[in-house]
């Protein structure tokens, strides 16, 4: 069985429309092309209670958790208090992270180095790769920052820890109504039970009007499946495989 | 106090990272500009129990929820019965949703309209405006499809259900690092709890560092607000308002 895992994005501005998540759509394609199975992506505001709510309930249900955002000097930056009370722990003044951000990062500023060193107790510090400052791990949570390009740096440094046996992608382009294709797709599903499959109409492409996807860890039994529903699909309705 | 919202998008195909989430963000800035308080987005996988408990949950904390795909006739289409046992509500079989999709929407397939047509007991169906097919609703919950463009249609059609008073928003950006300017907009929040405050880093824009944003429904309460801001920030750092 795949790890599954969930993404905890913090930040009132992608709540308030002001600004486009870009971090989970990455980390759910990372997490795909890892043979991680992403369950959920959830967005929450920076408030203490929200996030040790769901980082209680998603520590518990996945494998492992990836939060993003609220890990700054300022004062709605409670990522940190929120994940630690999430998980029953305090936190706890890292002396370690204070010395990273004032001599690596060359913060000067007291209040800040205090305030972004306070983390959750018995976390682990980890300053691998091409890191800014270093990405926060407690029990089964990975705390990163809200900015994309540290994101992006932290999580390819670690993201070798999460390899599993991948997915492997089929696409079936269809130019009939997904209404009149329904049962195939649906009789398909049930064939290949481990084969995941979904279909996806498209308003205004010329070529086609649903895209059907397989997926499976099995490349034979995805060919096989792939065979079965393009066979049973009506002829001349398939426009192309990929 | 503005009413509060919650938005589920329901979708294997977003956390595979086959096909990125346009609807949250859309749904996201319609509701700031009409001036709802949206304090959660959640992507869940198309299984009942999943999105059974997400509903249970949001509908009891929020105002208004919104869910948005899994409506469709295939097999993975489950929202409807999710939704419902959220609530602790049955399904029954609507003749009038059968009617529609059958002499609106021209479908002729009978499975499908059978699929389609099983909503929860005591939902309310919505067929304002420009609509291919009828909207749904059941108590505080609008269940919306996932095609971006059927889900504006609709959105479209009962948004001015929503509208309260809104938020006006500001923009103050500032050409010194965060750690830097920290104390100071905690300060300014501190001494303006109403007004929303958020700061938000650039790592690659040539002429500012961090964004400073206020909101508040009050427009005399941001002026002040935003002038203390700009008034204790270091002489020469902002390089502009907007």
């Amino acid at each position: 069985m795949a790890k599954t895992a969930a993404i905890i994005i913090i930040g009132n501005e992608i709540l308030s429309g002001k600004i486009r998540d870009g971090n989970s759509p990455y980390l759910a394609g990372e997490l795909r092309a890892l043979g991680v199975n992403l369950r959920s992506i959830e967005i929450i505001s920076d408030n203490v209670e929200a996030i040790a709510e769901r980082i209680a309930s998603c520590s518990k249900a996945h494998d492992i958790v990836f939060t993003s955002g609220g890990v700054g000097p300022t004062h709605d930056d409670v990522t940190m208090q929120g994940v630690a009370r999430g998980l029953g722990l305090g936190t706890v003044q890292s002396q370690q992270m204070a010395e990273l951000l004032r001599d690596t990062c060359r913060i000067r500023e007291s209040d800040a180095i205090s305030k972004m060193s306070e983390i959750p107790e018995g976390a682990e510090l980890i300053a691998e790769g091409d890191m800014f400052f270093p990405l926060v791990r407690v029990k089964n949570v990975y705390v990163f920052p809200g900015v994309p390009e540290y994101l992006k740096d932290k999580f390819e440094a670690v993201k070798e820890r999460f390899r599993e046996k991948p997915f492997i992608l089929k696409k079936v382009f269809v130019n009939r109504e997904e209404f009149c294709i329904a049962h195939i797709i649906d009789h398909v599903a049930v064939e290949f039970p481990d084969v995941i499959m979904g279909s996806y109409p498209k308003i205004k492409e010329p070529d086609y009007k649903v895209m059907v996807t397989l997926e499976d860890t099995d490349s034979k039994r995805l060919e096989k499946a792939t065979k079965r529903l393009v066979d049973e699909l009506p002829e001349g309705s398939v426009v192309r495989t990929e």
